[in-house]
């Protein structure tokens, strides 16, 4: 059973990692088109949010490292 | 049972923090970008943000770790 | 069974707080870019909203933390 | 059979609380931006609605509790 | 088996409150917000409303109170 | 058996009723907002139409009445 | 076995009914609200309108009541 | 199992009903405020529509009660 | 086995008939009242299309009796 | 075995038909009443759209048909 | 298990053409009834892209016919 | 199981490929509306997006093949 | 269980691959028709987006090769 | 178990990879249509972007390598 837990869980870890940072970096990508000037600004906030959103998937994929064995 | 329940709780924790954080971020982009001379405001309102959304993710991780060894 | 059950209580717990807390907080960040003279008034509220939202998730949880064991 | 049950219950009533909850705030933060000078009058609705939102989501979790033992 | 179906029912009055109330009170705050000369007037159909949606919900959560013990 | 289905037929009662109101009602708050002269007519409008929507749900939670006991 | 067709048949009658009727009267209120001067006439349409819709789950709960038996 | 299988085609078919009606009704009655002028014109077409969708459920509840006793 | 199948195939022939031509007929009655001029000839075309529509559903209802009693 | 079989095949090829010829044929109602003077060219393709949507659809219920006896 | 597989093969198959065909063939009537004058051109493209489209769905179809007899 | 696997999968081709290839060619058919003065480059680029779009439906297809007699 | 999942995965990696190629072919080509004078830059960047959205559906049916014997 | 497991961990990888890419790269497009002057700039963002969405999907592909032989 245990490979199963570690499977649905790195699944939704992929999942949201995917959602969420496809979300902010394509509306990263399309504020530096409308506005050029503060784009230096706008990546520093994308690589930040990155950060904080991977943070929870992380734990996700450890968790399911966790599971693997059992 | 036990990794089965950890693998659920984990992988909704996952997904929840990255939509919950993706929407946030991508809308303090947008923001950023339609009135740069507020972007400290509105980051540091994004950290508190993220911050709140990650509460309850947080714990259904530690009800994982938690569910893991029944 | 009760490890099952904690786990679905507290992942629609986390789910829950993710989706709610974004929206709000998202749309404070958008009124707050739009808004700037009242950014104060909209966070306050946006406390006060995060607070509410997290109530009835955080039974859940609590709900999850006492079926574990059964 | 029971703590499926109360998990069950427990999970729809704070993913109904959650985008209830949701929904109202984020439209007050959304109408005080808009009309600041009735935001008083607006966040006093706030305040009801919430009430009244959470009444049946807070019986499902007495439902919860009532269905855990079984 | 009567468990079981007290959580289901009590899970969708939950959510149907949720999503009805939440439907009108947003709608109402709206509405406030772009005619606040007729407040007064909104929030007593608001009231109404509210009273004639949860009149359903309940019904179910007493189905769920008469199938627990079952 | 009968308890699962009384449930089913009480939680979808309670989805339909939550979401037929809410739409009508809502609309009936949207329109009262836009002509505030006509409120009356609307609101009498929207009196035989929760009347007349929730008919069917009902009936639905007669049926879940009557599978109960069996 | 018939209890739970019964409780399908009804829950989806429900279902309808409310979805059905929901949209029709909504409607039916924003066109009385845009075009007040023939509100007579729509909502004569509307009633006609409401009962063929009802026709179909009300044979739907002639269905349950039938099944319920066997 | 004959019983379950009428449920379901009754439930489809109420559910096909009330869709395909509501969407027919909901868009004559937007049309007749639009068109006073041709309102007997499309409320012809409306009830040869309307007779015209039922047509099939129709058959699906004949198919109901066929494979009722079986 | 057989019934199963036949309330499958029935269930499904309802929900296309009612959402083919409910999309077809509230074109139509969309278009008859922006160019009442054309309204034979649209009328023509509808009367065309849903028998188009029903080629198909009406062969899966052929299907569910010939499966009826196997 | 089969004859589940074919009642899926049977009932996807309805969806199917009922979807995209519900689509092609409400999109040619639409354009005739834009462009009224092109309306039989419209129609001739309609006609040989509705035929090459109706190909797959007609080999599932010939699938339908093969599978039924097994 | 050889007759449901090749249920399932049809039936995506089914849907994946009638959703394929379906926007293609609308998109081509809509941009003829835009302009007349290159309506020729689409047409070409259009049956091009059916064949295209259909591709798939026919290898599908012959697994279906594979898988049928095992 | 082989046939379930191979169902499933050339299933899932057919309507990715049908998914992806309708996108692709119905967006070139507008385009080509609006710019028909590079109608060709277009139709140059649609050919090779549909090559690399079926180059994983029909490595699924092989996948089809290659278990269809395990 | 080794063909199940290999049918699941390879599944899985023609939808990802169908769905992610066909949204950036049909952007590509949309911006094409609306900037045609720079159609070769956006072409290449449309070629290095396909090859990394391959990356990973490919290595999914690697792993699809990989279970099938197991 | 751990084949199944496997199955679905690659599965989410995929789909995730293709969804989050697909996501940025066509926003991408659509801004380099937008500003053809930053272009360089864009697509760097664009390949930090695909570098970090990918890193979790990859994590999950290893996962399912690692569950691959239990």
């Amino acid at each position: 059973m245990g490979t199963i837990a570690a499977g649905i869980a790195a699944a939704a870890a992929a999942l949201a990692a995917g959602y969420g940072n496809g979300l902010v970096i394509s509306h990263t990508i399309d504020s530096m088109a409308r506005q050029p000037q503060i784009a230096g600004q706008l990546r520093t906030t994308m690589f930040i949010g990155v950060g904080l959103i991977e943070a929870v998937p992380i734990l996700a994929i450890v968790v399911a490292f966790m599971v693997m064995n059992k």
